[in-house]
């Protein structure tokens, strides 16, 4: 059922999931330089037509290779990445490679600190193949990406480099963020596995910053093992962000790869968007209903969340108004219509309505516990209305997206399906608040019983 | 130079600190019913006339001054304010006493729960005495209490009842809150300590919430000492208040009693409102810096700090507007005409106006961090423009807290002065945010050097 990448030749280094590469590399079959030099070979075939990378150097990877390979030789601890190749999206600062955040005003910007994530991945062994296109300021307007399945397509937004990265299989793995349907709507539209984890679990130090409320780090992989690979290197505490918290060391991958005790039962919840769902996405989920039989049950959105689009909006735009601020100040004009279109709505938000919507959603999540706790392991819906739209001036709609972002429950899309046109269709599931290994178990259940 | 309240007789044991009469219970000299049973004759006799009370029972109160009696007769764990009377401020949820946050809407209100503060009192052993008299929603608009030094004039607000209350001998402490000047203005006013710890630092959780940025608890004495041993019994993390935190015991009042290691240096800070101090006032600070001489310093505030006030009203009229909202729902005509101002005020505020001013709390914090770090023991300050002003239908003027409590240094006032009229004048001190043991070191380092 899964869709194949029409740029993926496979068989290479560069088609190995990044689990199958530590593996290896660990093992001594492969080298973190013939890894990289497989991807870049891959980017060079490939890429003309993707356009994956803001920033891209190929003697930068190469040494990081290297370096990684000496570690590895020399036995000091080289971690559970040690010399694989991770695409970051470029609102996550580096201190080598520059970053732009997608926009005109900080073309040239060259951060000197890792963002807090970034720096996770390099003390797991990772490197920094280069840094993948965002929409500006992680927003609606595109960049140059195109969807690997067939160029003419977006491969949605804003996470759109490191999407098409990952399918194209320029890296493995890639990190992305979500504020809105930045993670799980590009994923899906690529044809690969999208996570965005619970809110408050990976630190967004050193990101763009949009939204106290709804940014979510995530990521981009061609295995749901390689999702709880890097949950396993990224979830953690970060004085520089107050929404993580210091916790216990949760074991991912062993939680992902065990079976379920029970068979899960799945809500599917069609949400007041159902309508613009197309007919590829309703025909899918018809089958997939039929597929999973009496493990899933359709579940009517409890009424109060009928608003929740709404208070997303109020406070995406509100936020990301006084965050923006200092672009806005120093070159307005450089920036896209849309934002300035959104930032002078954000300007005219009443604090009075800002503060209701925030307040929604510890209102929100706790019908969701209460859902969760009383009958469901995770909840089905679809990450987008449909396959990515033709085009590439648009990036498609999030509003299958901005119920979970809001209430920062954990989401994955899995590419389990496609559509009339050959196109990948996504599934997503969205778990309990805090319980991500466990959805990540409920996945794998589902993309077994699915391919069964 | 310390004015005596007229209603205090002495000699009683309503007139003995916390910490003296903790010791005299510990060590059986005195019993908590004794206690309890000296405060409520000071109350049929001065209460009359002060009016602190909003609810108080007799029998309540004997009936829980025999069983912290019973309970330290028994050996088992009485605490360190076994059999301690309390006054608490009516906007303190009380699981005996009803709690009606001085406003009509909410007439009759019995919570099931006793709010944070109020539980780690009754761990310590205190028993509470009655609830005492606040303005309406802890704002404006003020209550029946009357100064004990003189009925004419207020006691200050909004913790008018707590602040009065103590003062006259009817409780040896009572707890506060301070959103604005809301402790440190009216313990000036009647003459007595308060203290406004750190923000953060005592949870709020169950009490009448305002702004979560502003709201802070605080507390009345009659002494120094009795100002350390409650910050031992209130400071504490509580998941229902998301700014405090797991933190070590801190010794108050060891480290309170301890000489300074080096004289300290205070830095005198006018502020931009000086000029509203009257005469009396202006008169006390020059006695008192010369009392001083070298160990105090006048020092400008830093520029960015003056729009400080501005921030503080925003913020203010925001979040009380969100938070009082339901009262508004229910019985908007109920409310004072003051209170309804302010909402309509804090409706129309702008979202982006609201989050500017917030950030803007760590940007002073930081600039204030350095002042101390570089040379400053304390701020001294005056605590309010002067005497309590004549008349009670306005509690004064807070001006003179608003930035501490924007910044949520921690701040003490001593009954250290006395106006022309023989009313009492207190002295400010603000210390380093998180640094409350050393504000309370240098408050009785400044009050033995002023009484020498």
């Amino acid at each position: 059922m899964a869709a194949e990448p029409q740029a993926i030749a496979g068989g290479t280094p560069a088609d190995l999931t990044a689990a199958e590469a530590a593996k290896r590399i660990e093992q001594g079959q492969l080298s973190s330089v013939e890894l990289v030099e497989s991807c870049i070979e891959r980017i060079r075939q490939v890429d003309g037509k993707v356009e994956a990378w803001a920033f891209f150097d190929e003697e930068l990877a190469r040494t990081q290779a290297r370096a990684a390979d000496e570690l590895r030789r020399s036995g000091k601890g080289a971690g559970p990445l040690c010399g694989i190749p991770v695409g970051v999206k470029d609102i996550f600062d580096t201190s080598d490679y520059p970053t732009e955040n997608g926009n005109r005003v900080q073309k040239g910007r060259t951060p000197r600190k890792d963002a807090a994530a970034v720096a996770m991945l390099r003390a797991a062994g990772a490197l920094i193949m280069g840094k993948t296109v965002t929409t500006e300021c992680a927003y609606y307007h595109p960049g140059k990406t195109r969807n690997p399945h067939n160029p003419e397509h977006t491969p949605g937004g804003s996470s759109s480099g490191s999407a098409a990265a990952v399918a194209a299989g320029m890296v493995p793995v890639a990190l992305g963020s979500q504020t809105n349907g930045s993670v799980i709507r590009p994923a899906a539209f690529c044809g690969v596995y999208g996570f965005k984890p619970t809110h408050g679990l990976i630190p967004r130090t050193g990101i763009l910053a949009l939204s106290r409320a709804l940014d979510h780090v995530g990521f981009f992989s061609r295995s749901l093992e390689d999702l709880a690979l890097l949950a396993e290197v990224l979830v953690g505490w970060d004085e520089g962000d107050p929404d993580t918290q210091p916790r216990a060391r949760v074991p991912f991958r062993e939680v992902a790869l065990e079976e379920p005790p029970v068979e899960p039962v799945l809500a599917f919840i069609k949400t007041p968007h159902w309508d613009k769902a197309d007919t590829d996405m309703k025909e899918a989920f018809g089958e997939l209903r039929e597929t999973l039989g009496e493990r899933v049950e359709e579940v009517d959105l409890f009424p109060s969340a009928t608003d929740a689009w709404e208070w997303h909006r109020i406070i995406m735009e509100t936020e990301m108004t006084a965050n923006l601020r200092h672009l806005w100040d120093k070159g307005e004009k450089k920036l896209s219509q849309k934002l300035r279109d959104l930032i002078a709505r954000g300007r005219e938000t009443k604090a009075f309505d800002y503060l209701r919507a925030l307040r929604m959603i510890p209102a929100l999540n706790a019908s969701f516990d209460e859902m969760f706790e009383q009958r469901y392991d995770a909840i089905i819906t679809p990450p987008a209305p449909g396959t990515a739209p033709k085009g590439i001036k648009s990036t498609g709609d999030p509003s299958f997206c901005s119920l979970w972002t809001l209430v920062g429950l954990p989401a994955i899309t899995l590419p389990l399906m496609q559509g009339e046109n050959g196109m990948p269709l996504g599934v997503q599931l969205v778990g309990r608040r805090g319980f991500d290994a466990r959805l990540l178990r409920t996945a794998r259940w589902l993309e077994q019983r699915v391919q069964s």
